[in-house]
């Protein structure tokens, strides 16, 4: 199966995806940030984040399940602690409004952490944490979602496909960055392995009588497995007490359970974490770090996570994307 | 191969760990330190951070590496940040220096950070984090330590085995708690496996000419890999900047050159967090997080990380510690 592609500026892709949410419901502000972080995903050549969420995004605004007109309100709870409440509305906001206070608190106190609570995530983790490294900080953040995953040795899901990310500063240079799920594979590869008839790695998730398969049709029927077994089945359960209670929000089976299932991105908390090496340690730890970056990059085979979207960002010409995604989404809502 | 066992009661452990540190230069306050975490580790059935590990403490202590009079050195750098200078001595005195200030001012202001500098970590990191939580707090915490995993693609060691503890806490219960090493398998088990003959998983680790295998002998003579593949590889990655830079200490590679090689453990960094769930959700999480373990406990098969310790832990009677140990150890520096 061939796809045919059309070219677009970055701006073309900013307009379109902003465009779709003015004409569903989202106001100026609301569908500038999400419109921001699809395009920036765009950017770097992560796809599946990009215009691919649009639709989705427009679901939520069409059956009111997010106020595309929230403005999220930050209370300071104590000089290092921030909480979010994004008001039903989608994450970018709440980051842009959140992450300015979180960082400045970090630069003071040398550790802040921010709970975001009524808010929906539907994007990549990375954006909040290179903010975060942008500014000199190191990031660590996590979402949980609805229940995909079944915990090491079950064969029932309970956890989200609960991705975490991390980010550590590199003065003048993109950070050192890395934005996982902790399932062994996202939902859409599984769907499309199945279609096309692929054999996935044995440890990828289950069959519907709960037997470790390489079928991906069986396992899109059954269900996913962590990465790594029970040691990352340990990192899933940990996702799910930082992004549920940790920051006064929802496990992934609660907030399965008050979603709409209108198909858009579930009502959920985020707990988004800043410190800073200078306070910590004592000392600028830049050199050090490049120094450890020499040695690990010259071993073979190995590469920096985030350099592969740090370097399709150096590009700043058009990217290819679907024309027929093109054409849905600006179809929606027209 | 079978090996003779000795019925020793808790406190006998206790003193036979004691006085074999004293004998060797420590002070009490030191030996007293170091000896509870090794009881703590016998009673929870962790035999592997119990006895077995006082010869390598003595030899710390035996080549000078170590200072066993040691008098660690809190200080706060901001309300919420806190280093502690090791000065040199074993991780168990720092600990309870340093987590009694770490667990005030995340009581306080909901967050907060320990850089531990110039200690020397053998132990397993469930008891940090168990101290904390049994405060009604989160804990986490990571150590690095000497080059013997390879990055995932790569056939190099550079990671130490690099563990984490998470601990989530439930008033009046036991906490959740994991304690995990990031490489796929412990030096020792491989060690063992390949004594008996056993085969281990694929993706266990690298013969020396870098290929998978599963034969443990192969793998002894060449490296680990992190569990996990590329996933678990950068959580090593993250535990080498956590418990390195962050924290201003080292990396495993710079650990490793600064070590004479005594056998006793390297010096190195320790990074550990605390967080109240209390004052990031603004509510009591705890019924929730109960429910929340009722589904997952009712899932066959998985098991709440930690269980297994906590539930031997309720047996205060004698443990069966191997014969040759007690000798060994009854022998040293008397």
């Amino acid at each position: 199966m061939t796809s045919t592609t059309s070219e677009l500026s970055l701006d073309e892709i900013f307009n379109l995806a902003k465009a779709a949410l003015i004409n569903n419901g989202a106001n100026e502000e609301n569908a500038d940030a999400v419109a921001t972080t699809v395009t920036n995903a765009e950017r770097d050549g992560s796809v599946s984040h990009g215009l691919f969420r649009i639709p989705g995004y427009v679901k939520a605004l069409k059956s009111n399940k997010v106020d595309g007109s929230a403005k999220p309100e930050i209370e300071e709870v104590t000089p290092t602690i921030f909480r979010c409440d994004a008001h039903n509305g989608f994450a970018p906001l709440a980051h842009k409004y959140g992450l300015e206070k979180l960082i400045q608190a970090a630069h003071t106190f040398g550790i802040a952490g921010l709970a975001i609570q009524r808010c929906h995530h539907f994007a990549a983790l990375w954006p909040e944490v290179e903010a975060i490294s942008d500014e000199g900080l190191v990031g660590l953040t996590s979402v949980s979602y609805t229940p995909a995953v079944a915990p090491s040795g079950g064969t029932t899901a309970l956890y989200g496909t609960n991705p975490m990310a991390f980010s550590w500063p590199r003065p003048g240079k993109n950070p050192i960055v890395f934005d996982m799920a902790t399932a062994s594979m996202a939902k859409g590869e599984i769907q499309i392995a199945a279609r096309d008839g692929h054999s996935v790695p044995l440890g990828t998730g289950l069959s519907p009588s709960g037997e470790l398969t390489t079928d991906a049709a069986e396992i899109d029927k059954g269900v996913l497995l962590p990465f790594g077994g029970h040691k990352g089945s340990v990192i899933a359960l940990m996702i799910e007490l930082l992004s549920g209670p940790l920051v006064g929000e929802t496990f992934s089976y609660e907030s399965k359970e008050r979603d709409n299932g209108d198909g858009g991105p579930v009502q959920g908390g985020q707990f988004i974490l800043a410190m800073s090496p200078k306070i910590l340690s004592g000392k600028d730890t830049s050199s050090q770090t490049e120094d450890f970056l020499e040695k690990y990059k010259s071993i073979d085979g190995v590469r920096v996570p985030g350099a592969r979207r740090h370097n399709n960002r150096k590009d700043t010409g058009p990217r290819q994307v679907n024309t027929a995604l093109i054409e849905t989404i600006s179809n929606l809502g027209s």
